[in-house]
Protein backbone atom coordinates (compact mmCIF):
# COMPACT_ATOMS: atom_id res chain seq x y z
CA UNK A 1 0.00 0.00 0.00
CA UNK A 2 1.47 3.77 -1.23
CA UNK A 3 0.32 5.91 1.77
CA UNK A 4 2.67 8.47 -0.07
CA UNK A 5 0.26 8.23 -3.24
CA UNK A 6 -3.38 10.11 -3.26
CA UNK A 7 -5.36 7.50 -5.14
CA UNK A 8 -7.10 5.17 -2.84
CA UNK A 9 -7.57 1.57 -3.60
CA UNK A 10 -10.44 -0.54 -2.74
CA UNK A 11 -7.91 -1.74 -0.45
CA UNK A 12 -7.92 0.69 1.65
CA UNK A 13 -10.98 1.49 2.09
CA UNK A 14 -11.24 -1.86 3.36
CA UNK A 15 -8.52 -1.74 5.70
CA UNK A 16 -10.52 1.28 7.26
CA UNK A 17 -13.58 -0.80 7.74
CA UNK A 18 -11.71 -3.77 9.09
CA UNK A 19 -10.18 -1.19 11.84
CA UNK A 20 -13.77 0.16 12.90
CA UNK A 21 -14.94 -3.77 12.92
CA UNK A 22 -12.58 -4.41 14.72
CA UNK A 23 -13.07 -1.57 17.15
CA UNK A 24 -16.27 -3.47 17.74
CA UNK A 25 -15.52 -7.22 18.19
CA UNK A 26 -12.69 -5.95 20.56
CA UNK A 27 -15.20 -4.23 22.20
CA UNK A 28 -18.20 -6.98 22.58
CA UNK A 29 -15.13 -9.51 23.55
CA UNK A 30 -14.04 -7.14 26.73
CA UNK A 31 -17.65 -6.73 27.75
CA UNK A 32 -18.08 -10.71 27.40
CA UNK A 33 -14.78 -11.29 29.23
CA UNK A 34 -16.02 -8.70 32.09
CA UNK A 35 -19.54 -10.91 32.52
CA UNK A 36 -17.61 -14.22 32.58
CA UNK A 37 -15.77 -12.24 35.84
CA UNK A 38 -18.83 -11.73 37.15
CA UNK A 39 -21.08 -13.52 39.79
CA UNK A 40 -25.41 -13.34 39.12
CA UNK A 41 -25.02 -11.57 42.14
CA UNK A 42 -22.79 -8.81 41.33
CA UNK A 43 -24.84 -8.36 37.83
CA UNK A 44 -28.19 -8.25 40.15
CA UNK A 45 -26.25 -5.33 41.71
CA UNK A 46 -26.29 -1.64 41.28
CA UNK A 47 -23.46 -0.17 39.87
CA UNK A 48 -23.19 2.67 42.08
CA UNK A 49 -25.96 3.71 44.68
CA UNK A 50 -29.01 4.40 42.60
CA UNK A 51 -27.87 3.85 39.20
CA UNK A 52 -28.60 1.02 37.12
CA UNK A 53 -28.12 -2.78 37.48
CA UNK A 54 -25.54 -4.61 35.80
CA UNK A 55 -28.55 -6.69 34.32
CA UNK A 56 -30.27 -3.74 33.29
CA UNK A 57 -27.14 -2.38 31.32
CA UNK A 58 -26.51 -5.70 29.61
CA UNK A 59 -30.30 -6.14 28.61
CA UNK A 60 -30.10 -2.93 27.50
CA UNK A 61 -26.86 -3.36 25.27
CA UNK A 62 -27.94 -6.76 24.28
CA UNK A 63 -31.56 -4.65 22.80
CA UNK A 64 -29.57 -2.10 21.58
CA UNK A 65 -27.26 -4.24 19.11
CA UNK A 66 -30.29 -6.47 18.12
CA UNK A 67 -31.58 -2.97 17.14
CA UNK A 68 -29.34 -2.19 14.49
CA UNK A 69 -30.50 -5.23 12.48
CA UNK A 70 -33.11 -3.40 10.91
CA UNK A 71 -30.96 -0.04 11.08
CA UNK A 72 -28.31 -1.41 8.92
CA UNK A 73 -31.12 -3.21 6.96
CA UNK A 74 -29.53 -6.72 8.14
CA UNK A 75 -32.82 -8.48 8.90
CA UNK A 76 -35.28 -8.20 11.64
CA UNK A 77 -34.37 -8.14 15.72
CA UNK A 78 -34.02 -11.57 16.88
CA UNK A 79 -35.91 -10.59 20.42
CA UNK A 80 -38.17 -7.30 19.77
CA UNK A 81 -39.51 -7.66 23.08
CA UNK A 82 -36.53 -6.31 24.95
CA UNK A 83 -37.37 -2.78 23.23
CA UNK A 84 -39.79 -2.14 26.44
CA UNK A 85 -38.07 -3.69 28.88
CA UNK A 86 -34.81 -1.97 28.52
CA UNK A 87 -34.85 1.13 26.18
CA UNK A 88 -38.66 2.56 26.63
CA UNK A 89 -38.17 2.38 30.47
CA UNK A 90 -36.09 2.47 32.68
CA UNK A 91 -34.04 -0.20 35.40
CA UNK A 92 -37.14 -1.59 37.22
CA UNK A 93 -36.39 -4.02 40.10
CA UNK A 94 -40.13 -4.80 40.50
CA UNK A 95 -40.68 -5.43 36.42
CA UNK A 96 -40.24 -8.73 35.02
CA UNK A 97 -37.00 -9.16 33.26
CA UNK A 98 -34.95 -12.11 32.04
CA UNK A 99 -33.05 -14.07 34.55
CA UNK A 100 -29.35 -13.32 34.49
CA UNK A 101 -28.67 -16.86 33.06
CA UNK A 102 -30.94 -16.03 30.33
CA UNK A 103 -29.39 -12.78 29.85
CA UNK A 104 -25.97 -14.33 29.31
CA UNK A 105 -27.20 -16.86 26.87
CA UNK A 106 -28.74 -13.36 25.09
CA UNK A 107 -25.70 -11.78 25.11
CA UNK A 108 -23.72 -14.10 23.29
CA UNK A 109 -26.32 -15.08 20.45
CA UNK A 110 -27.22 -11.50 19.52
CA UNK A 111 -23.76 -10.55 19.46
CA UNK A 112 -22.61 -13.26 17.37
CA UNK A 113 -24.77 -13.45 15.30
CA UNK A 114 -24.95 -9.19 14.69
CA UNK A 115 -21.05 -9.50 14.32
CA UNK A 116 -21.25 -12.39 11.82
CA UNK A 117 -23.82 -10.43 9.86
CA UNK A 118 -21.37 -7.17 10.02
CA UNK A 119 -18.48 -9.18 8.86
CA UNK A 120 -20.23 -10.51 5.21
CA UNK A 121 -20.98 -6.42 4.66
CA UNK A 122 -18.68 -4.88 2.75
CA UNK A 123 -16.91 -2.08 2.38
CA UNK A 124 -18.24 -0.13 0.29
CA UNK A 125 -21.93 -1.25 1.95
CA UNK A 126 -20.56 -0.15 4.96
CA UNK A 127 -21.29 3.49 3.19
CA UNK A 128 -24.25 3.20 2.14
CA UNK A 129 -26.82 4.88 4.18
CA UNK A 130 -28.79 3.32 7.13
CA UNK A 131 -32.53 2.83 7.39
CA UNK A 132 -33.50 5.94 9.56
CA UNK A 133 -32.29 8.39 7.16
CA UNK A 134 -33.90 9.37 3.48
CA UNK A 135 -32.28 8.87 0.58
CA UNK A 136 -32.81 12.79 0.11
CA UNK A 137 -31.21 13.07 3.47
CA UNK A 138 -28.51 11.51 2.61
CA UNK A 139 -27.73 12.89 -0.70
CA UNK A 140 -26.98 15.95 1.09
CA UNK A 141 -25.41 13.76 4.57
CA UNK A 142 -23.47 11.12 3.23
CA UNK A 143 -21.73 10.84 6.60
CA UNK A 144 -25.25 9.30 7.91
CA UNK A 145 -24.10 6.17 6.60
CA UNK A 146 -23.79 2.37 8.03
CA UNK A 147 -20.14 2.62 9.12
CA UNK A 148 -20.90 5.88 11.76
CA UNK A 149 -23.77 3.76 13.35
CA UNK A 150 -21.16 1.27 13.84
CA UNK A 151 -18.62 3.28 15.21
CA UNK A 152 -22.00 5.12 17.76
CA UNK A 153 -22.71 1.75 18.65
CA UNK A 154 -19.28 0.67 19.66
CA UNK A 155 -18.30 4.28 21.46
CA UNK A 156 -22.04 2.83 23.50
CA UNK A 157 -20.60 0.00 24.04
CA UNK A 158 -17.43 1.69 26.09
CA UNK A 159 -19.22 4.18 28.00
CA UNK A 160 -21.45 1.11 29.73
CA UNK A 161 -18.84 -0.97 30.23
CA UNK A 162 -17.29 1.90 32.25
CA UNK A 163 -20.21 1.86 34.81
CA UNK A 164 -20.35 -2.06 34.55
CA UNK A 165 -16.56 -2.21 35.68
CA UNK A 166 -17.61 -0.85 38.80
CA UNK A 167 -19.62 -4.56 39.54
CA UNK A 168 -15.91 -5.81 40.17
CA UNK A 169 -14.34 -6.29 43.39
CA UNK A 170 -12.11 -3.68 44.17
CA UNK B 1 -20.76 9.25 -4.95
CA UNK B 2 -21.35 5.90 -6.47
CA UNK B 3 -21.71 2.97 -4.04
CA UNK B 4 -22.32 0.45 -6.01
CA UNK B 5 -18.99 0.81 -8.02
CA UNK B 6 -16.36 -1.45 -6.03
CA UNK B 7 -13.64 1.41 -7.47
CA UNK B 8 -13.03 3.35 -3.99
CA UNK B 9 -12.19 7.45 -4.88
CA UNK B 10 -10.27 9.91 -2.47
CA UNK B 11 -13.49 11.13 -1.41
CA UNK B 12 -14.85 7.74 0.24
CA UNK B 13 -11.42 7.42 2.22
CA UNK B 14 -11.91 11.22 2.97
CA UNK B 15 -15.28 10.33 4.32
CA UNK B 16 -14.84 7.73 6.42
CA UNK B 17 -11.86 9.50 8.11
CA UNK B 18 -14.59 12.61 8.75
CA UNK B 19 -17.05 10.01 10.24
CA UNK B 20 -13.95 9.04 12.88
CA UNK B 21 -13.31 12.81 13.58
CA UNK B 22 -16.84 13.34 13.55
CA UNK B 23 -17.38 10.76 16.93
CA UNK B 24 -14.06 12.25 18.21
CA UNK B 25 -15.65 15.48 18.24
CA UNK B 26 -18.55 14.43 19.65
CA UNK B 27 -17.15 12.66 22.91
CA UNK B 28 -15.26 15.24 22.63
CA UNK B 29 -17.96 17.61 22.91
CA UNK B 30 -20.11 15.58 25.58
CA UNK B 31 -18.12 15.16 28.17
CA UNK B 32 -17.38 19.33 27.81
CA UNK B 33 -20.83 19.47 28.36
CA UNK B 34 -20.99 17.13 31.17
CA UNK B 35 -18.36 19.18 32.80
CA UNK B 36 -19.69 22.71 32.27
CA UNK B 37 -22.94 21.15 34.30
CA UNK B 38 -20.51 20.20 37.35
CA UNK B 39 -19.61 21.88 40.28
CA UNK B 40 -16.12 21.82 41.64
CA UNK B 41 -17.81 19.87 44.15
CA UNK B 42 -19.28 17.41 42.03
CA UNK B 43 -15.89 16.98 40.17
CA UNK B 44 -13.98 16.39 43.59
CA UNK B 45 -15.88 13.40 44.51
CA UNK B 46 -15.69 9.46 44.07
CA UNK B 47 -17.58 8.65 40.92
CA UNK B 48 -19.01 5.61 42.61
CA UNK B 49 -17.61 4.34 46.18
CA UNK B 50 -14.08 4.26 45.92
CA UNK B 51 -13.92 4.63 42.87
CA UNK B 52 -11.66 7.34 41.02
CA UNK B 53 -12.47 11.25 41.35
CA UNK B 54 -13.94 13.29 38.96
CA UNK B 55 -10.83 14.96 38.76
CA UNK B 56 -8.97 11.86 38.53
CA UNK B 57 -10.41 10.67 35.44
CA UNK B 58 -10.26 14.18 33.83
CA UNK B 59 -6.96 14.45 34.53
CA UNK B 60 -6.41 10.94 32.63
CA UNK B 61 -8.28 12.14 30.08
CA UNK B 62 -6.08 15.09 29.79
CA UNK B 63 -2.70 13.07 29.75
CA UNK B 64 -3.88 10.53 27.42
CA UNK B 65 -4.74 13.06 24.71
CA UNK B 66 -2.06 15.33 24.91
CA UNK B 67 -0.16 11.72 24.63
CA UNK B 68 -1.94 11.37 21.40
CA UNK B 69 0.72 14.29 20.15
CA UNK B 70 3.81 12.38 20.03
CA UNK B 71 1.83 8.81 19.09
CA UNK B 72 0.92 10.32 16.05
CA UNK B 73 3.72 12.11 15.40
CA UNK B 74 2.11 15.44 15.91
CA UNK B 75 4.99 17.01 17.87
CA UNK B 76 5.79 16.91 21.52
CA UNK B 77 3.06 17.03 24.93
CA UNK B 78 2.09 20.14 26.00
CA UNK B 79 1.98 19.09 29.87
CA UNK B 80 4.53 15.77 30.19
CA UNK B 81 4.51 16.37 34.22
CA UNK B 82 0.24 14.95 33.85
CA UNK B 83 1.71 11.05 33.25
CA UNK B 84 3.37 11.11 36.67
CA UNK B 85 -0.22 11.62 38.60
CA UNK B 86 -3.04 10.57 35.71
CA UNK B 87 -1.52 7.79 33.78
CA UNK B 88 1.66 5.67 36.17
CA UNK B 89 -0.48 6.68 39.69
CA UNK B 90 -3.52 6.10 40.72
CA UNK B 91 -6.21 8.59 42.65
CA UNK B 92 -4.78 9.75 45.21
CA UNK B 93 -6.46 12.47 47.45
CA UNK B 94 -3.29 12.96 49.28
CA UNK B 95 -0.83 13.84 46.22
CA UNK B 96 -0.40 17.15 44.46
CA UNK B 97 -2.80 17.56 41.69
CA UNK B 98 -4.06 20.79 39.83
CA UNK B 99 -6.73 22.19 40.91
CA UNK B 100 -10.71 21.98 39.30
CA UNK B 101 -10.12 24.91 37.93
CA UNK B 102 -6.61 24.08 36.13
CA UNK B 103 -7.96 20.92 35.22
CA UNK B 104 -11.05 22.38 33.50
CA UNK B 105 -8.90 25.15 31.30
CA UNK B 106 -6.54 22.44 30.67
CA UNK B 107 -9.68 19.84 29.59
CA UNK B 108 -10.13 22.87 26.72
CA UNK B 109 -6.92 23.96 25.81
CA UNK B 110 -5.19 20.43 24.92
CA UNK B 111 -8.46 19.08 23.28
CA UNK B 112 -8.87 22.58 21.38
CA UNK B 113 -4.86 22.24 20.07
CA UNK B 114 -4.86 18.34 19.34
CA UNK B 115 -8.23 18.23 17.55
CA UNK B 116 -7.33 21.39 15.46
CA UNK B 117 -4.16 19.24 14.71
CA UNK B 118 -6.14 16.48 14.14
CA UNK B 119 -8.28 18.28 11.73
CA UNK B 120 -5.13 18.92 9.44
CA UNK B 121 -4.19 14.95 9.05
CA UNK B 122 -5.11 14.25 5.27
CA UNK B 123 -7.32 11.03 5.04
CA UNK B 124 -3.85 8.92 3.56
CA UNK B 125 -2.19 10.32 6.53
CA UNK B 126 -4.66 8.72 8.70
CA UNK B 127 -3.50 5.11 7.20
CA UNK B 128 0.02 6.25 8.14
CA UNK B 129 1.63 4.02 11.11
CA UNK B 130 2.07 5.40 14.57
CA UNK B 131 5.20 5.96 16.23
CA UNK B 132 4.81 2.80 18.46
CA UNK B 133 4.83 0.56 15.91
CA UNK B 134 7.95 -0.22 13.45
CA UNK B 135 8.00 0.09 9.87
CA UNK B 136 8.61 -3.58 9.92
CA UNK B 137 5.77 -4.62 12.10
CA UNK B 138 3.09 -1.88 10.27
CA UNK B 139 3.84 -3.94 6.91
CA UNK B 140 2.92 -7.27 8.50
CA UNK B 141 -0.16 -5.07 10.70
CA UNK B 142 -1.43 -2.53 8.77
CA UNK B 143 -4.26 -1.72 10.66
CA UNK B 144 -2.02 -0.71 13.18
CA UNK B 145 -2.48 3.34 11.91
CA UNK B 146 -2.82 6.39 12.97
CA UNK B 147 -6.90 6.22 12.47
CA UNK B 148 -6.89 3.03 14.96
CA UNK B 149 -5.50 5.01 17.49
CA UNK B 150 -8.25 7.59 16.92
CA UNK B 151 -10.90 4.99 16.94
CA UNK B 152 -9.60 3.47 20.63
CA UNK B 153 -8.67 6.51 21.99
CA UNK B 154 -12.46 8.16 21.40
CA UNK B 155 -13.69 4.61 23.12
CA UNK B 156 -11.40 5.22 25.86
CA UNK B 157 -13.45 8.83 26.21
CA UNK B 158 -16.73 7.05 25.94
CA UNK B 159 -15.66 4.55 28.82
CA UNK B 160 -14.85 7.12 31.39
CA UNK B 161 -17.59 9.34 30.55
CA UNK B 162 -19.82 6.55 31.70
CA UNK B 163 -18.21 6.90 34.99
CA UNK B 164 -18.54 10.45 35.37
CA UNK B 165 -22.55 10.79 34.66
CA UNK B 166 -22.75 9.47 37.70
CA UNK B 167 -21.22 12.53 39.30
CA UNK B 168 -24.61 14.05 37.99
CA UNK B 169 -27.43 14.30 40.29
CA UNK B 170 -29.86 11.97 40.12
Amino acid sequence: MNTASWSTTPNELALVTRVVLNAWEGEVARITKLLGGLTDEQLLSETAPNRNRGTYLIGHLIAVTDAMQPLLNLGNKLYPALEVTFLTNPDNPASSVPSVTELRSLWTEVHQLVTDKFKKVTPEEWLARHTAVSAEDFAKEPHRNKLNVLISRTNHMSYHRGQLAYLTKK
